[in-house]
């Protein structure tokens, strides 16, 4: 069979192949009728989760399976990544205080029991973090070799007032953007310690729950579109947005924070630190004269304090992120099939 | 390692072992305070799902990883069962009419496109019959023999008015037990697939959603527990009923319809049909009353032909199952750690 015939590891690598894949093979298949109620935001939107208004409420749901390699790493776990995942794509739709996290465990027979509560403590210690609980949950074990180690699905569900998410797609000319904090650290940090390297352990995976941050962002300022780059990075993150929301952005690239580890990290490895997973981040489209606010906002919380303007949006350069380095500019790319698996 | 200290198979059979499991290394774990708003049934429930009180609604939430091999089989593929699996637990809840389903992909590099999509398209037509929706999802691909197949995930939400929902743990004595249908056929005909013998072709999972016929069966009397009998088949079920209830369940055993093909082949494999799992049954707890009207309603549903009255709930026998043979009493006994993977 050809490559295009069977599913590879770009297809799950977030960036433009999959979301082709997504579109063609999957998205495509699923017809949204059947879905109760008025639905705000669908399975076509490829946003961070779905908007069911009932009433005067909006129901947040979103799902996350997480297969990262290796178990444990730098800065956290697949425990604490699972729960801060699926809280920070419930934030970045707009609903910051969770109603109910699952947890669907599929463990490999043979695991030892003592990983895998660790692991689960480490999930009780990152909800309790977030503000949130598992309510209900599934467990599965497949044998020796029929799954590695231990995959954890959340799925996150959320009730806001109606009208209160906000998509990815909000961004309109004039509006700031707004990165949390540093970028590339999950990421970096994954692959480094997959090739069994640190620079003076000062890589750390920077995974967290961001629900506190981006309540604090909304509290400060309007907010027409926020994005948690995770897969595919802040540059498929920000092609995202700039796609969707029919705009053009243009990134000062002094101004997006990289730890020098990190950067030092990406040179090595040959990879782009805006090109990777980030955990405990999320950019945001700000009305421009909150812009200031918002960071001040953000840096006030325990996830933010790098928080900076990053760039805005433009009426040119419609569906393209522009990267301003300082001595020229270049068209941001987002990632094409890059082999990065199980980073998340 | 001793067989306590690493996670066996056993732990995933949907029994008593399972249970025990969960209870001690996974449910204990989990803090329950941190749950939006008011939580009718959480995680210590050990119910089908969680249900949260939101001024006068409960959202309902379940989940559950679909791990079945092989991926297709007499009767169905794990698209169907990813999506009907998720809808009766839903149903079995009280939530009828789900308001979302996630679709939550690990697909195994080197899977053929083709066999994902018909996969795929057997989901969409399985929402189809059950009249909801896939409104977010995930896709992750994992390494050639890091995970076998295809495994899927779905979570689903409904909203029902508060109060409305259905627990494991309203039995009280004096109720009726109703089946919606034949048991067996699910565990029975994937075991007798992976042996690689069929009855005259005559095996044929149920798998199909339930929410109609619970539907009926609500308007037709007064339910007051429910639950679908998956992993662990109907002995499990109801000895949970009886548990958790602190009720006595007396079954006629004759009553309880099994498939002639199901009977000879968990004859041939040494498997009782009450043990395994069943993917489109329902067993509710009734009101005496109204026991025929419900068996009534469920017969006029596709799924519903052979329901019909199975047992009654006592005062004796506290939280224990007696099958009354027809010649004599004995417990039905939960199976212990039976070695079923991969089964759902």
């Amino acid at each position: 069979m050809s490559d295009d015939d069977t599913v590879t590891v770009a297809h799950g690598a977030g960036t433009g192949k999959t979301r082709a894949f997504l579109e063609d093979s999957v998205v495509s298949r699923f017809a949204q009728n059947g879905a109760g109620d008025d639905l705000a935001v669908g399975l076509d939107a490829l946003d961070d989760g779905a908007v069911h208004e009932i009433d005067d409420r909006s129901v947040v749901v979103t799902t996350d399976s997480h297969v990262v390699s290796p178990l444990s790493f730098p800065g956290g776990d697949i425990g604490r990544l699972a729960v801060a995942g699926t809280v920070n794509d419930l934030a970045v739709m707009g609903a910051t205080e969770p109603l109910s996290l699952t947890c669907s465990l599929i463990v490999e027979a043979g695991t030892s029991v003592e990983l895998l509560e660790d692991i689960l403590d480490s999930m009780e210690a990152t909800c309790e973090a977030a503000g949130c609980a598992i309510t209900t949950g599934d467990t599965k074990v497949m044998g020796s070799g029929e799954v590695d180690g231990v995959v954890i699905n959340t799925t996150g569900v959320g009730v806001i007032p109606q009208g209160a998410h906000v998509p990815d797609a909000g961004l309109s000319p004039g509006d700031k953007l707004v990165l949390s904090g540093a970028v590339g650290d999950h990421g970096i940090t994954l692959l480094a310690e997959r090739e069994g390297f640190d620079i003076d352990g000062e890589l750390r995976s920077d995974v967290a729950p961001v629900n506190d941050a981006v309540a604090a962002a909304l509290d400060a300022g309007t907010i027409t579109a926020m994005k948690d780059p995770t897969r595919g990075g802040l540059a498929t993150a920000l092609n995202e947005m700039a796609t969707k929301g029919a705009a053009g952005i243009v990134v000062d690239e002094p101004a997006v924070p990289v730890h020098d580890a990190v950067s030092a990290a990406g040179e090595l490895l040959g990879i782009d630190p805006f090109d990777v997973a980030n955990e405990g981040e999320v950019v945001f489209g700000v009305d421009a004269a909150d812009a200031d606010a918002v960071v001040d906002a953000l840096q006030a919380t325990s996830v933010g304090a790098d928080a900076a303007v990053i760039g805005e949006v433009t009426d040119e350069h419609t569906g393209r992120v522009v990267l301003d380095t300082g001595f020229g500019r270049r068209y941001l790319s987002e990632p094409e099939g890059e082999q990065l698996p199980r980073i998340c």
